[in-house]
């Protein structure tokens, strides 16, 4: 009898995708890219190891996928933070401030996401990031250039600019989340984001805010 | 008759050693780390791949000797530019393009010393690179504060923050010289530093220059 797939099997398989992908995640949020085996996900979603790879060609597929689906959320996160009332320097504010806010709730994630040394297949996942948080400030600093409320300046080079020190100062090795430095409570944690924002503004209209 | 090692023989070795450096550095300078083949670094330093490993341990180990050595001469640069006479903001001014103008000459190299996706031992390198110009710029923020220069603000954020956005727009995955945007001549170089010069002074000090 020839083997068909049954609609209850495909459902099976999907569910049991989906809980790997969820698993691989709690293992990223935790320690990063590195420290999730796939012994460890296998554990957690309660599959065999086998099973990862009947879904997965490998551990960077697995890995690009995850990568992909975390940065998508990111990546809209920013565009409504964006999207408020207000013209383009308040709207910078609130994205960067929101932006800030989240990776220092999820050092480990954002670090993951932003700075950990990956796989070039992950790596390729990570520029395709990069450039869509390059977009979507590029196309507010145009805004607030045609509005009036930011300078004329090379509109791409600023928000490369803006994504560096903002990325570098939340999750790069000389970050407070990166060292012993990191803040303790909440007062900290908003001090930093002032300071990081602040500079990022000060950069891109040259007015003390 | 018991091996002795005499003079010339540890002349030849130095020397020996010396030529791989240098041969591993035009490899890297060429193509990035990821490029530079040990037996490509053997033929250039008209080695046996052999004599490679009876100096450095291995391909790691060479690589975190030429990151040292690379470094060392680019931080070394940085700090003499900031030595020059003037006011902290002028010293920046002039550190920031100078760091810019170099980076513009030789991207490969810069790619590979601040972007490129190395090996954890290089990685490490990486790290102290980046806290040594950080050191550097902090210094002058400091100096700039208490001449009354700068604005008061969290100086190794502000650090951070400038290694970022001039890392970022420099050789960062976005910026371009890493795609085809690469300005083809003195002019385009030149309004790329004003450009990211400009952001990093403007966000330290809030003051259109």
């Amino acid at each position: 009898m020839a083997y068909r797939e049954t609609e209850k099997m495909r459902q099976r398989k999907a569910q049991a995708r989906q809980k790997i992908i969820e698993s691989t995640w709690e293992c990223v949020a935790d320690g990063g890219f590195q420290s999730a085996r796939v012994t460890r996900i296998a554990g957690l979603a309660g599959v065999a190891t086998g099973t990862i790879y009947r879904h997965f060609e490998s551990r960077e597929d697995l890995f690009a996928e995850i990568f992909r689906l975390a940065t998508q959320r990111e990546v809209d996160k920013v565009a409504e933070a964006l999207a408020i009332t207000g013209n383009a320097v308040q709207r910078l504010d609130h994205a960067l401030r929101h932006f800030a806010q989240r990776a220092l709730k999820g050092p480990m994630k954002a670090w993951a996401l932003i700075a950990e040394p990956v796989d070039p297949k992950v790596e390729e996942e990570r520029l395709a990031y990069r450039r869509a948080y390059a977009n979507l400030f590029e196309q507010a600093i145009r805004d607030g250039i045609a509005e009036g409320t930011i300078p004329d300046q090379n509109t791409r080079l600023a928000a490369t600019c803006l994504v560096g020190a903002i990325s570098e100062a939340l999750v790069g090795p000389l970050s407070p989340t990166q060292t012993s430095e990191l803040p303790d409570n909440d007062n900290n944690d908003n001090e930093l984001v002032d300071t990081i924002v602040c500079f990022c503004l000060r950069g891109l209209t040259g007015t003390r805010s």
